[in-house]
């Protein structure tokens, strides 16, 4: 396998846009992305495109990418679209950088989109309910938020067993919504305290919704080049040390939890621990799973996560800063967009580039994201590692 | 990149089946394509799976695949899910042939799978047209059927340019009725005369309901695996020559019709011209598709396509035998499922499996797919050379 770089770049800020369509999200996305390459359309050889829920918001069940693309120039070149529930497009970078590490292609481009708010808001919640198995859900209607509940089973078992409290669960969410606040793409740039998480309106016990990551409308695209080229072009390559894909157990399979499955074939991979780590950008789909995803990838001891937060290690300043962009909860989740915006954040904070949220010399990332449930497992985790 | 092997193939029949799943439907593939590798499931270590429609058809807009995997005891693997409209699962297997020729993983399940009959009728044609720019097909809400408009139009031009008759075109639905006629997977199973082709219902000028591909519900699945270890276990490996995917092109281009690139550098990456390939499947989305598609294909002169049909020479006896399983339409046309179901009917050609239907000594086959429109042009395009 050849070495893979990312050269280049770009996102939408993520939000509500109910009048902008996916694909001038994903122009502006694409263009910002080359022009971070330093690459014109022209030198794009194939596209991966990753969109979670375009068939049930617009209609457009199929070649999502080619349409977007070919409407903003791209095309004749190979295109694949995948989804992978809100791992989609994580799952897009990992097929772009197979392209290109299995010499196939040179400069692939990776897409990621979506557009969630409608006017019609139920089928916003009916998209949703498309991540887990339809006919599980028909099985139980009385189901309000599944991944709210699944988000809320975990936490009160890590409470009981741990002894983690609300104010640690809603120390995340301060802390992520004060990062958001310091970044221009974030879909939230208030910062609030942790009496403010606490007393924000329930979801589901304990989750109250400040600690639940939005819905939103957003694209982001990344360039991945084979490094001889990215070496040849100068800018400032980013290098993919590891992409790793799982998924949910076998009925009955006595496995560890997926994110430590993942995560740990991602280091091995990477030849690194989670100590050689600078800067993390993890999939908090709830404030609890943010503390949850911090042992599973081994920055602290089971049961630590708690702790972790509530004493500042996982906040710009601290050990190891995790979501220094806002990550789901405030810069937002626009469930195909978001595994390309965490790349995005880590290649922004290794390059040196991440402004007022730059993690000082920074020179080694991880993101994880997750998508999907399936009988209680995240359906596919993706785990890469980036380094200069 | 690696040697790269199809050891095992498996589908189900193609046709009506409100009272089956989709699950039902892959399990059936899925458990008949590991028997015919001589594998179990526990060998199966990643898994493409290619579905274009489930999320309007029955909701499940997301992780199609581990849904339908977990419930037939696999998980815990690397699970993607791609979509390329009728193309699907020939993307799918693009994929699982990288996987493997690029050293990543020994076995990779491919899947194919697609359920479009549903009681609600509207639903199954709703799923059809997001295969196409939503947007542009909003803006011209009288077109009856995009696609077979679509076909009309390539009909039409071909009968002028090179006084193509629709006798010809009645032709290729008369002989792949015949082959479908020899093959207990076919959805239609039933001969047809030129006389009853042309008396057929007129869908849109000159197109009639028996030159037209049908909707249907089915799964095919394939195991592909490095070459070594197909070596290894025996059995009869059939060899993966070529996997090449191409897109519409960009806006205003000038650029040759998508087959002929597509298959163009599929020649290339195999190392052979059209006179040495035995046996095609090819996407008969009409009968007139078909006669384009062997000009395109090279396996004809421009123009004539609807002589070679005629002639016999694509008919099983013929020259070049074209679409020996009844292709899209006689063998069905499961969107989904169909790239996966030629790749089927290529392996048990190429391995003499093919009982009173198989092509005498095959050792080279090629499988053409094209999904979705945009613009005019096929949305993406899929061609795999096999070898014995």
């Amino acid at each position: 396998m050849r070495d893979v770089a990312i050269l280049g770049v770009g996102m939408t800020r993520f939000g509500k846009f109910l009048e902008r369509s996916l694909k001038e999200l994903a122009r502006e996305a694409v263009d910002a992305a080359l022009a971070s390459a330093g690459l014109g359309r022209e030198a794009v050889q194939a596209a991966v495109v990753g969109n979670a829920m375009a068939g049930l918001m617009s209609g457009q069940e199929c070649v999502r990418g080619q349409v977007v693309l070919r409407e903003i120039g791209i095309g004749g070149i190979p295109v694949v679209n995948t989804e992978n529930a809100c791992a989609s497009s994580s799952t897009a970078l990992h097929l772009g950088w197979l392209w290109v590490a299995s010499g196939l292609h040179d400069v692939v481009l990776v897409l990621g989109m979506e557009k969630l708010f409608h006017a019609d808001k139920q089928r916003s919640f009916r998209a949703l309910a498309g991540a887990a198995d339809v006919d599980a859900i028909a099985a139980y209607p009385e189901t309000r938020s599944m991944f709210m509940d699944y988000y809320a089973d975990l936490t009160r078992a890590h409470m009981r067993r741990f002894g983690t409290t609300p104010e640690q669960f809603a120390a995340v969410a301060v802390k992520n919504h004060w990062h958001g606040s310091l970044n221009p793409n974030a879909q939230y740039r208030n910062t609030c305290t942790v009496d403010e998480v606490l007393a924000s309106p329930m979801i589901v016990e304990p989750l109250t919704r400040l600690m639940c990551s939005p819905i939103g409308d957003g694209a982001a695209a990344l360039v991945v080049v084979a490094g001889e080229r990215a070496r040849r072009v100068g800018g400032r390559p980013v290098w993919m040390k590891a992409s790793v894909i799982g998924s949910c157990k076998e009925r009955g399979a006595d496995e560890p939890e997926i994110t430590e499955r993942v995560a740990g074939r991602a280091y091995e991979m990477a030849g690194i621990g989670p100590d050689d780590v600078d800067v993390v950008e993890l999939h908090d789909g709830s404030a609890p799973a943010e503390v949850i995803a911090y042992e599973h990838l081994g920055l602290c001891p089971a049961g630590e996560g708690g702790r972790l937060v509530a004493d500042g290690e996982t906040a710009l300043g601290g050990r190891i800063p995790v979501n220094p962009s806002g990550g789901l909860i405030a810069r937002g989740h626009p469930v195909g967009a978001t595994g390309a915006a965490q790349v995005c954040e880590l290649v922004w904070q290794l390059r040196g580039e991440a402004d007022r949220r730059q993690v000082p010399g920074a020179r080694v990332g991880l993101a994880h994201n997750g998508g999907g449930l399936v009988q209680g497992e995240s359906a596919a985790t993706v785990v890469h590692v980036l380094a200069t």
